[in-house]
């Protein structure tokens, strides 16, 4: 049976590791990396600086991610995909032959909308899984901007883009952190009362922040990512919504 | 102006650790370290065992926790107690003469549900904040299960024990993690489809970890609460609840 490590690294600064990740890089029979487009060259270097910064000298086996059919429904999407990594997972693994654990560099934190735990469950034969917890986007926001998650006693909801799209504004809650958003989806709501935080390449050099008044700061924010993304070709990005 | 750093640490586990949590406790000119009653003395303990790993040499300042005036409402109880802690800091800091950054050590992330951010706001003159992100509470427990927080674009409700009381299961979400619950209030909801992922002493020695169907799993939470709160005499303790 294969022991198949998710280690959180954060969002992209060396310094969000946590002992522990950095353990348990150094400890890995062998790192599986997703190879990306050339338009995110910057991310699988990271992933490289990062393994360095660790110290870590297991043997790298990088893959090809598949292109998603964006022809299939959203859900059946999706589905389709995991399985066709876990494919190049079980192939990546069959060719090096590591005698000990595997190891998957995750981006923010592995429980944290993050597909590699779904995509784990569908190796054949099921792998021994181990997560390491690691800094998620939603708090190197939060700490960025110096903000707590929640008000006294709040809820807070944690959604996508889409649901936001979908169900607009969650009942019961005054506080929204929408991930996986790209498209700016705020933009469909009233702004009255609202204010956002919002960050991009979070704990990296290159990070942005804006905040303050939906109505005044969506603008800037829809300008802000439009620009860092034709300069970068990619980008990252999550805000926080607070309703007064 | 103060330079004061929240710097979250983790649930405990020396190992959750960030290199940026790291360093700053080693750049720090000063820690401030509450001193807890004589049953919460594993967790002063905790802090101190922190410190020393990370190579802390900053002098520590303790200082007595304030007791809660339980005979005020809530909201009300929560602002005064914060006003008391902040007025102690505040004498603790201007004691010592820090040359340097002031650090406090914050369990889990001082972003989510944690006081440190509120006190701070409320120093006269108001100190430069820095936060430094920290493993969860959520995260520890979500890793020890390794299961995943959301569903495929699913939304998850973040709330409290007060609040899942008082108003039932969130609307619009198939997710709930429930954070500072001394009751173990999902005993007020009817368990039918719902599964729980518990877990105490998340990332320490002594974790303890239950899941399953609500119905079945649910008394044997709460005997294993009431069993370890007796050994130890505190316990800090999170739960994942899922609607099928």
């Amino acid at each position: 049976m294969t022991d198949l490590w998710l280690i959180g690294i954060g969002t992209g600064n060396p310094a969000h590791v946590t002992l522990e990740a950095r353990q348990a890089l150094r400890d890995a029979a062998l790192v599986l990396v997703p190879r990306k487009g050339p338009d995110k060259a910057d991310l699988a270097d990271l992933r490289h600086a990062i393994l360095n910064a660790c110290g870590s000298r297991a043997p790298v086996a990088e893959f090809d991610m598949p292109v998603r059919d964006e022809g299939r429904p959203y859900l059946e999407r999706v589905r389709h995909w995991h399985d066709e990594i876990a494919a190049l997972w079980t192939r990546a693994i069959a060719t090096a032959r590591p005698q000990g654990p595997v190891a998957l560099l995750v981006w923010g934190d592995p429980g944290l909308y993050d597909s590699t735990l779904r995509i784990a469950a569908r190796l054949d034969p099921r792998p021994r899984v181990r997560v390491v917890p690691g800094i998620s986007a939603l708090q190197a926001l939060t700490a960025a901007h110096a903000i707590p998650f929640n008000a006294v006693n709040g809820a807070v909801t944690v959604t996508t883009g889409r649901r936001l799209r979908d169900f607009g504004w969650p009942e019961g809650t005054d506080t929204v952190v929408v991930m996986l958003d790209g498209e700016l989806s705020f933009q469909r709501l009233d702004p009255a009362g609202i204010e956002i935080w919002w960050g991009a390449f979070l704990g990296l050099p290159n990070q942005l922040l804006e905040a303050g008044p939906l109505a005044q700061a969506g603008p800037r924010i829809v300008a802000a990512r439009a620009a860092a993304r034709a300069r970068h070709g990619w980008i990252m990005d999550t805000y926080l919504l607070r309703r007064r």
